[in-house]
């Protein structure tokens, strides 16, 4: 979900902005993990309505949409660690994906345990551990990460124009 | 979870004395479904804190924790259905069950996506479609139904001795 399907940079910048009244810009933060970027990560997104407030990433539903009639789609997201998200990001994931139902949606603290041949991810730690095929959604803290297998997706229309 | 490591029966039996003053017995709910026995039942399990008071399983916490010291041990609960019970199913399972790091829970809505060798669960719906071993943890609502290709196990002691 979390740059993927969530856009949770723009609203990083602006928690920052709101906290320390300074905007951060995209070129301090490339390359950059994203609890290093952001030093208050953490307890933002364990913070309760944290996740009712990010906005869709582009194209994101019109393009999941899609997907959804071709293939199995499920929705994993690492989530176990921050308790108070779990509620949240499922109410999210209805909001703004509702032709994903409940019984595709999954909160976990490890995705290797959910079976799966294609996985379109931002983090190296998931895209790794991962045997199918894996498609990496280019965020600010992997941008300038090379060496690894993963084919880089810039957008969802890239993603559209792969998948469909 | 629910009906394995969280005795969900005891609390249904309480919330309906309390809503209608009057107490089911066992006998009046052996071998029906739990919505069936308890019509109320969707209502409560979607309600914030429902979860938080559900008393742990008799013998759950001291054989888990052997368990999880031998085995590769997953704690996976069908939940996405209900949003409002997912915090609390985490932070529940968190209090109980300290040993079992955010790592190892999993919240979905089709278990059947999980890898797994051994499945402990008291649903057939969930163990049907299960490819590896299957222990059915018994309730009421499973107590009567044979035909089924699952190992019965009435207590945690009865696992224990099984599996250790």
């Amino acid at each position: 979900m979390d740059g993927v399907l969530a856009d949770v940079y723009s609203r990083f910048f602006d928690l920052h902005e709101e906290e320390t009244g300074e905007r951060k810009t995209m070129d301090e933060i490339i390359g950059i993990k994203e609890v290093e970027a952001f030093p208050e990560v953490l307890r933002w997104v364990n913070t309760p309505g944290f996740f009712l407030n990010i906005p869709v990433m582009t194209d994101s539903q019109r393009v999941l949409e899609l997907l959804n009639k071709k293939y199995d789609i499920v929705i994993v997201s690492m989530a176990t660690e921050f308790p108070e998200s779990l509620t949240d990001k499922q109410i999210w994931l209805h909001e703004h994906f509702p032709f994903i139902t409940w019984r595709q949606s999954v909160f976990c603290g490890n995705k290797s345990l959910i079976k799966a041949d294609i996985m379109i991810d931002d983090h190296f730690m998931n895209l790794d551990n991962f045997e199918g095929e894996t498609l990496m959604f280019v965020q600010p803290h992997n941008i300038n990460n090379n060496g690894h297998r993963h084919k880089p997706m810039a957008s969802w229309t890239e993603i559209e124009k792969y998948l469909l």
